[in-house]
């Protein structure tokens, strides 16, 4: 099985070396060719991870860690794939209003409905979370489990992302795939930790980040067991069981993992406590922080954004030398498309 | 790590081909050897499971499941270990009760503790669930989730069970361990998910079953985020979270895992919904329960026990064809140390 689900990244990777052996050609081949991170830049950042991973994992070292206790968690929106111009769970949300929105006429002079009918992303922004929370909830619930990844499904195969006109999952980052890659090879056990609908990452996660569905945690709505034609299914319900963020992120990673994380990679206010639960742990720890800085080729946001506030965790982190990622210097490629040159 | 922790299933399994090739010493060896299951007498039960794994795992057949839909969920009290005269995580319990009395002197004349400090079993017993719901929150409460391991821990060092004076864990069931190996060896993901606490499971069942805390699905309580000293901690709250029973357990299983199991096994009525949720599923499933039907090894009990009713269960699985082990005729050994011989 882990053939199979990490073939992905693989690929990647190969085609980074090859174009690194067709450009360069030099005898330095051999070891760029064990660089398990080769689309990060040589830098602080990636020195510290690769110092981190090689420490934990030689039996030889005082900061030793059994493979048992290499949990590695992740927050999603914004640090394995982007977030912008918003979260991508609120476009499926959207583009199931208007799918649904035949059905429910009442919708037409309904916000925060309305707004989406009309195409009026201000005025939806206004109604803020409490917005949000509605559409979600008139959109993820009333099905069952089954039906509910159904429809993910084929709106990941059709929708595509406004600026760039790709499938969502194309937009993950090809470092970060890497980085997945590497720890899951030294023994690290990955785990998304995310804002997010748990739901709806479970569809995608396993084909994109080789990362099974159940090393995901996330927020969820609550659910009831009910018997339809004598077959057993579990109901979608419009009320919230957990939000899986700030606090939220480490009672998350208590109740599914078990287990305080070694390692945490974040990028905003939200993930400030899990980061805070992995590095006040008794034996080693790594703080990885992502800070979106290229404008080009992803976007650049900065303390604060309209996907949450992010200045506590840069602070924090700068404070307590947690490792920064600088997007436009430390990353070589951003998309795993960039590699694919000429088809696109 | 996967060698690390199935050591204690494979040292139990050689042992049991150690004894057969040393009692019988014919040709037959060969076959024995291969043999996964060596602690089940041949019948109906074996055979049903060995060729449902067969079947799943083969990729020339219709019934084929590719790895990643692998799952198997377990029941663990009476169905990996034992559960009488009570369940094991109430003798911890009424140890800690005792252990916190000097703490507690309303405990002397406040119910159900008083029952307990008075080794009055009948009058605690009197009390039913709610008064267990309360020596649980009592004793499980108030502490942070790193205490709560440690006391666990200290207490499954020294606590012997009544009838054999062993460490409860020594009380699981050699057949079930071999169970799961074989399922594990043929790239099954088992889970278990039982009523009992999740946080009081994840202690040990990593060094006894070799799953991992994270496969572990259960009965929890609230937590809460702290920082205290400057370390982050989660507190023990005594609040009910969420009760992994019932129509519980297919709801904890979508939750915590995201996909319906294709092996479930179970015990009681408690297990019904799950045993359900695996057998309406689209494709090929396998419902395995376990009939105490062994006065002398361990205990017989039918329909109706103090740890809850079995009667539902057992008349689905008659009447849906469901696998049903006998455990005095299915079962060659029953614990573990019944293989040690001459060391008891």
């Amino acid at each position: 099985m882990k053939k199979k689900i990490w073939n992905i990244n693989f690929w990647a990777i190969g085609i980074v070396l090859f174009s690194l052996a067709a450009c360069t050609g030099n005898p330095q081949i051999a070891e760029e060719k064990a660089d398990p991170l080769p689309s990060w830049n040589q830098g602080a950042t990636k020195d510290a991870i690769l110092a981190f991973v090689q420490d934990v994992s030689d039996e030889q070292s005082q900061n030793f860690v059994p493979v048992v206790d290499r949990i590695a968690v992740f927050d999603n929106d914004g640090n394995l794939w982007s977030e912008q111009p918003a979260y991508f769970q609120l476009f499926y949300a959207i583009d199931q209003v208007k799918e649904m929105a035949p059905e429910h006429p009442e919708w037409l002079t309904t916000q925060p409905f309305q707004s989406i009918l009309e195409d009026d992303m201000k005025t939806l922004a206004s109604f803020g979370e409490h917005g949000i929370l509605e559409i979600v909830m008139a959109t993820h619930a009333g099905i069952t489990t089954e039906e509910f990844e159904r429809e993910v499904s084929e709106w990941l195969a059709t929708a595509r992302h406004p600026r760039f006109n790709k499938p969502y999952t194309d937009l993950v980052y090809q470092p970060m795939l890497e980085l997945l890659a590497y720890l899951h090879a030294n023994d690290f056990k990955n785990f998304i930790v995310s804002g997010a609908g748990i739901d709806f990452m479970r569809v995608w996660v396993e084909d994109v980040y080789g990362i099974p569905r159940d090393q995901v945690v996330g927020s969820s709505i609550k659910t009831e067991f009910v018997m339809e034609d004598g077959k057993a299914e579990i109901r979608r319900l419009g009320e919230l069981e957990f939000i899986d963020d700030k606090e939220g992120k480490p009672l998350g990673i208590n109740r599914f993992i078990g287990r305080r994380p070694i390692f945490c990679s974040g990028n905003s206010d939200g993930d400030l406590q899990m980061m805070q639960y992995t590095d006040t742990g008794d034996g080693p720890g790594f703080m990885l922080y992502l800070h979106h800085t290229d404008a080009e080729r992803e976007w650049a946001y900065d303390r604060e954004s309209h996907v949450g506030r992010l200045d506590k965790g840069l602070d924090e982190a700068a404070e307590k030398g947690w490792a920064v990622i600088d997007m436009k210097n430390d990353w070589k490629v951003v998309y795993p498309f960039e590699l694919e040159g000429s088809s696109n």
